[in-house]
């Protein structure tokens, strides 16, 4: 399905998104004069024997004598020119407008996957990971899924109703303005969204060559919104009997999802309006979109409209036929929407080319749809040996982990893995394990562990263990 | 100096955003028909009362009865028609470019203040708070200041020279391209910055009209670097003679700021790149900066070029004539550059106008260059009564704290202000407890209480209490 010309230019791209277009750059090794493999002694000592004598050259001595790191460009390193940002009067303050990245990151993109959909209205466009730092997805680069396309709905037309499936479910139903939402108490929550089909199509064996590819439909914001919990109770929730809540989205696509009430009534399902302190994108649901923490995106309904209290689960065409898998004795898995435990190492990964030996910062993500990451373990020889993994901090349930470990190469192959586990003990799975219970016939609720191969040659490739 | 015709347009945003231009309808009345004002019950059965019977009128009533919230516009309401992005198909998903915000948030920017500087090079832009939400700043609202116009670096010819202030300070001096850096053992860690001139105006009686305008030289972001003491480990830094560095950007001003070496040494101190899940932006100091929590924004260099060990404070021009205290005495208070405990409350604030009477959620930001925000107290009656408002979590240190706190507004004048405290004891003081010790001559660290008016007909100001 994918060939290595299929994959996209700025697949290669390092974080900083310069190197893009010449993947032998990936690690620019100018200066590096000196590599020292040997992982044998505490870390900081190591990271100094790594760049040992490397960075001191004629040109970096010569423009260090002159106080200015910047030497002139191509001539005799030891006369120096200062670059024009470091004379002129730069641009003035923004008086207007939104702010943009830098051009020489222009190719950092969420990008969609060639013929994985009929119509770009019913497809996927993939968040950057390999380019991203940190657990806060930028909202111009948030995954995008949609069913019939995205819509700019204007705020102030727009209405959530609540209502009961049938008359004495819901003593007042009401229909709210975007405004009377807004007055109502808020929170703010740092969580993960990822698609149930995020790396679905590694169940075939399909390697598709980047992480931007096999993880990108997962991100994670700071939403901001009103408990889902206070509107029904506004409007007087009969909660003996209404177990179940649909909710519904505007646009064309008619999205409904099923969500048991004890998820409501532990207060963490909220509706947004604000993502990573602004109103939310239309691309992801605004002006309203539902949160269901840990559950998958099909639940997090966008351009929310209705929320409809019944007494059972309704079963609707997009949880009875669509986001369910295809266990191996042909029967169907339904409702399983949590989104276990899981994690990637986003660098380096995929498509990525390593031209130098010695230290790196291997980086990636964890999450659990149940809880805290507790743990992530990586290992550099395809999971004989483990290593524990350095997690950025605050560590929040429900929310992506960003995780970094030292590593020196060696220049030989490598197979680099990472295996997170959650504060309920459960373990990231292998491909092995987790075909034994569920075959190989599923697009949905893959979690496990993901293999990079470091080539010789440097190149990173995505490999399937069996 | 400020008149009600110079407040721009957009300074009435409510949150959403799509009020803007017309400050009568800063919360939509449409529907609510009944107001409920007494407080004296608990919160959930109080925020039902004050929306009783207000959202069930009969076009609401008709459109339940369909099961469809919207309406039809200006018709009977009994008569529903489905908006066009109910029946369409939409926008497909993203296959080049950024993402950016909905077209009806247009007006949600940063803002230049007029006349407070004489170049736009040389100035500030400041962020909306007003219609934030959460803590994190998007970059694309990040507040900006620079002291001679931003540039576009190429991250590829950009370097960061380490050196000693003589032979021996540093055993090895270093040039690190942008490359060797993000090679390197990384963090990612959320701060706020605050220039220390925000809420200067204020120090001469001047009550600049929106929260923008007093209190926006603040954000907050998750930045990603490597800490600078690992880079001095790897020169070989003497930190017993080396006390202090000289931290310097490369741009045109030639930006200049002493760091302690105990801030360095405790680890906190980081060389960024990234900054909320990507690199950071141009005009704030692309491709790598000085990430200092806790202390004013000056000290935070942007295009970062060159670090400096010494013995000594180096006592430069942006230390020694600008960024210092004047007091009541006519000495200069000099390094004070901790920003000390403050907060605000963004919503409702100035230019904001509040319609009905009611249920309100007041909003706000708490933060301490000390360490974590431990307790936000709000009043609404001008400091006689105060109530404690809820955190929203994680409360981080050196980061902005999100509070919120239910209100119902009897339609009376009330004077709202919140009170931060931090986790050393410190309490935020009064203007009137401020300029006992500092005077009124200052323009910098201002961090006393803000008091906003609501008056009867709804409209909120700036007032300074003496």
């Amino acid at each position: 399905m994918w060939s290595k010309t299929e994959v996209p230019g700025d697949a290669m791209a390092h974080p900083s998104g310069r190197l893009r277009k010449a993947p032998e750059n990936f690690i620019d090794p100018a200066g590096v004069r000196e590599v020292f493999v040997e992982a044998g002694r505490g870390r900081r000592d190591f990271v100094r024997k790594a760049f040992a004598a490397a960075l001191g050259g004629a040109a970096a001595a010569g423009a260090m004598a002159q106080g200015n790191p910047v030497p002139a460009e191509g001539g005799d390193p030891n006369i120096l020119e200062l670059p024009e940002h470091s004379k002129g009067l730069g641009q003035p303050v923004a008086t207007e407008g939104y702010g943009k990245p830098s051009k020489f990151e222009g190719n950092v993109q969420r990008r969609p996957s060639p013929g994985l959909t009929q119509t770009a209205q019913s497809s996927v466009s993939f968040a950057p990971l390999q380019s991203l730092f940190g657990i806060v997805t930028p909202s111009g680069l948030h995954f995008e899924r949609h069913h019939q396309g995205w819509w700019d709905v204007d705020p102030s037309k727009h209405r959530l109703m609540i209502n009961g499936s049938d008359d004495k479910m819901v003593k007042t139903p009401k229909v709210f303005t975007m405004d009377e939402i807004m007055r109502l108490p808020s929170v703010s929550r740092f969580h993960f969204i990822e698609c149930g089909a995020n790396s679905g199509m590694e169940w075939g064996n399909v390697a598709v060559p980047t992480v931007q590819y096999t993880h990108g439909m997962i991100s994670c914001s700071e939403f901001t919104g009103v408990p889902l919990k206070i509107l029904l109770d506004l409007c007087g929730v009969d909660y003996r009997r209404g177990r179940y809540v649909l909710a519904e989205g505007a646009d064309g696509s008619s999205m409904t999802r099923t969500v048991p009430m004890e998820l409501i009534e532990s207060g963490e399902v909220f509706v947004a309006y604000g993502q990573n302190g602004e109103m939310l994108r239309p691309e992801n649901g605004y002006p309203l979109r539902l949160v269901v923490p840990g559950v998958q995106g099909v639940s997090w309904v966008k351009y929310l409209r209705r929320i409809e209290v019944g007494d059972q689960p309704y079963g609707t065409k997009d949880e009875a036929v669509h986001y369910i898998d295809l266990m191996p004795d042909g029967q169907h898995r339904q409702y399983s929407s949590i989104q276990e435990c899981k994690s990637v190492v986003t660098t380096p990964s995929g498509g990525q080319v390593l031209l130098d030996q010695g230290f790196y910062n291997i980086s990636g993500l964890a999450w659990s749809g149940r809880g805290k990451v507790k743990k992530v373990d990586v290992s550099v020889d395809g999971g004989r040996n483990w290593r524990s993994a350095r997690l950025e901090g605050p560590v929040m349930s429900k929310s992506l982990t960003r995780f970094n470990i030292d590593w020196v190469w060696n220049g030989k192959p490598a197979l680099i893995q990472s295996r997170a586990s959650d504060d309920t003990g459960y373990v990231q799975p292998s491909y092995k394990q987790l075909r034994a219970v569920r075959g190989t016939r599923s697009i949905y609720h893959n979690n496990s562990i993901q293999s990079w191969l470091v080539q010789e040659s440097g190149e990173v490739k995505n490999v399937q263990l069996s």
